[in-house]
């Protein structure tokens, strides 16, 4: 068996993992006293790690992460809902876009100290997994997956206001809230690229016409949006791309 | 101005809708006692109403229907996380699919009866658009977004304990819990369509391989998923589509 330094396992009567060291971020950074270990055990490991262990039958935190991403979904919505009143349907859906797309969950993962926690498999290790952006932003999730599970969505609250809710209020997505923006540094990451916007449709009386707007990377489509105006749908198909990519 | 009969408005003062009806509605199937009508004239206030009306400066329920999307995403994920610890990631992703669909809120929109009480436009009256699924759809979201906002997250467990829940529980969704069925039955609502599944690629370690999965309707591919077998990775990605058609 596998032991890191900062957990141990001990196969008598199940299986623990010492969590003291993410006890102890909560409580140190975000005045989070956890109650429930099994969940952030369930949240810290990674498939890697039960792969290599599979005597062990542990869970894996894709489960948690798939909870967690609607919690945190619900909590910038509602965000964007309270603070932003003249913000249109199409504008809230880039900007939440933006807040949760991969790159800026895994900084949020970074930032919040949870990456040194993670148990990976070694060769998950070995290939720097630990600094895989799409790890990272996992893991970010289902971290809030766990804290939602054992201490609700007013600690989520809690920890958000003092992670995501300011950035959003100093602009830092606001800045890029352009979405198409995004999607170009996003995709180009890998060389250059391509991309084009096709409006396929338009819709509604003349009076509040929707534009029906299509974005495609070489012959491929890979997102689509809706609005009021060319520009908005533009975005919105944008967006959509962007939450296609981080799935 | 408009007047239907079970509304009437004001405008000395201000725009008043008479919500005795939702209010009624709200205690005696559901048991849930209405603090803040705001929210409520928000959400039952369609946007061809508005722009038949401009000169009322009303809010349509776009914004309150975003969080309201939000907020099914999040108790639905919760149940089923909850309630099915065996399921993984990607069964978990399908059956949310089906729940959520446009076609699923739309019925649940009707059985709630809600669909009698949301003000249209005289042209949206006229083209029955009271009956049309989208529009139900984004007004069953719409009420939740304003049940929440009025009545807090335990309000809404208490409504989909009534509604949705037991439904899930009976195994409605799961009889086709089979997204791919679901998406061709969709799709061919239209007339008669071919759908194809391929594999993109195959990712990870041999032992836990993932498999890559789009599906194609035409010339155009409609989906992804990713999955641990073939069989997973295309109800995935019959999922993804049908979410993507929803939006």
């Amino acid at each position: 068996m596998v032991v890191q330094p900062y957990f141990i396992e001990i196969e008598e009567g199940g299986i623990f993992m010492d969590l003291s060291g993410v006890k102890a971020l909560l409580k140190d950074r975000f005045d989070l006293k956890m109650q429930d270990e099994r969940h952030y055990i369930e949240a810290f490991t990674h498939s890697s790690y039960v792969n290599e262990n599979q005597k062990l039958s542990l869970e894996d935190n894709e489960r948690i992460e798939f909870l967690g991403d609607a919690v945190l979904e619900l909590v910038v919505s509602n965000y964007l809902y309270r603070h932003y009143p003249e913000m249109d349907e199409g504008r809230m859906s880039s900007l939440r876009a933006l807040i949760v797309r991969e790159e800026s969950l895994a900084k949020r993962c970074v930032e919040c100290g949870f990456d040194q926690f993670v148990r990976l498999g070694n060769g998950e290790e070995a290939s720097n997994g630990r600094k895989r952006p799409s790890l990272l932003c996992d893991l970010f999730e289902s971290v809030l997956g766990a804290i939602y599970l054992d201490l609700g969505l007013d600690a989520i609250e809690h920890l958000m206001s003092l992670t995501i809710y300011p950035k959003i209020k100093n602009g830092e997505f606001t800045r890029l809230s352009d979405a198409k923006t995004a999607l170009q540094e996003e995709l180009q990451k890998d060389g250059a690229i391509q991309l084009t916007y096709e409006l396929e449709r338009e819709s509604g009386p003349a009076h509040s016409k929707e534009f029906h707007v299509a974005v495609r990377l070489s012959d491929e489509i890979i997102g689509r949006g809706v609005g009021h105006s060319k520009k908005a749908a533009e975005q919105a198909a944008a967006a959509n791309a962007l939450t296609m990519l981080k799935k």
